[in-house]
């Protein structure tokens, strides 16, 4: 078996804690800030610009532009940047049975003979800010919501421009779960119990 | 606890198999063809009208005109059928904990404070074409294909009409399930899982 759990996750819905403990659980690697730091060691660019753009796409829409505007190859830093951290996921994914969090690793594994469990981990809008404001101390209601909004909006404008689908849609997963309505000790058990069926 | 299991689906998925065997395991009852059995003795309709208008609106769009047409309440007979069918829906939620298959139950269960269980079963069109193909003997590919189409598309009208949502988006559930990748088995062991927890 090599069976490598992605989770594509809503900002606040618990995903990162969720994955954490599904690694523990099993005995494995979680690969969410080392796809950034590999990221950066193959790529040169700076950690600050592999963390923006490695996975939201800005409010604007528009993609930022080059860095290296000479490269006949790349017409946008994200671009390079997707490419080098699509190496990076799959080195991670062959290597042995992993938890990648997000980067549209799922859509990444689907090209390739490595078996995956693709799981989307969502939760309502209230569940996720009390998640936020824990996670970042911003307290007011309305930025709470403008938050989730945004970092919503830019994941799913990343995910839709790199796999032409549309980001949260269930059929993409094999698996999708209410971290709210479920709560975090349920879904680490199904995710756990998922991965381990057919072993 | 009084928890009911909804199990939306798409046609061909295996819902019903495995609301069955769901509700084998927790030893509950499991309704589908009771619903429209109930809803029939509660309205008068023919069973054959109940079960074409209870869950699909036909590919034309166009709900069927009413057959008491002078009805200040009801403008078609497809609104009447929905408003029995959930009064039955909601008597067989109260009664107990229980499985219901489709119908909108998820949504007409919110509006309750009874606890649901909310789930989406569906799976990638080369399992559910083989599984239908088993149920009804069509062996050929391309009307297998519109079987499927046609059933989804009548099965959203319906949701979408009734719930002002959209049919299978995982927000509506509070898991979701790809019975083809997980395995009918890994479904019901999931569910049965989800629905004892917190007992």
């Amino acid at each position: 078996m090599n069976k490598v759990i992605t989770i594509s996750r809503e900002y606040g819905a618990g995903g990162h804690a969720i994955g954490k403990r599904v690694a523990q659980e099993l005995g494995v690697e979680i690969y969410d800030k080392d796809i950034v730091r590999e990221t950066v060691k193959a790529s040169g660019y700076e950690a600050e610009l592999v963390e923006r753009e490695g996975e939201d796409v800005s409010k604007t829409g528009s993609f930022i532009k080059s860095i290296c505007a000479g490269s006949a190859f790349y017409p946008n830093t994200q671009d390079a940047i997707h490419d080098v951290q699509q190496a990076v996921i799959l080195q991670f994914a062959q290597a042995g049975p992993c938890v990648i969090l997000g980067r549209c690793a799922d859509e990444i594994l689907r090209a390739t003979d490595i078996k995956a469990l693709n799981v989307f981990v969502y939760a309502d809008e209230l569940h996720r800010a009390v998640r936020v404001r824990e996670l970042t101390g911003v307290t007011d209601p309305a930025e709470l919501q403008k938050m989730l909004a945004k970092k919503d909006a830019s994941r799913r404008a990343y995910y839709t421009h790199y796999t032409g689908k549309r980001w949260g849609d269930c059929h993409n997963y094999d698996l999708s779960l209410d971290s709210g309505a479920l709560g975090v000790d349920l879904c680490v058990k199904l995710i756990v119990d998922a991965a381990r069926s057919g072993e």
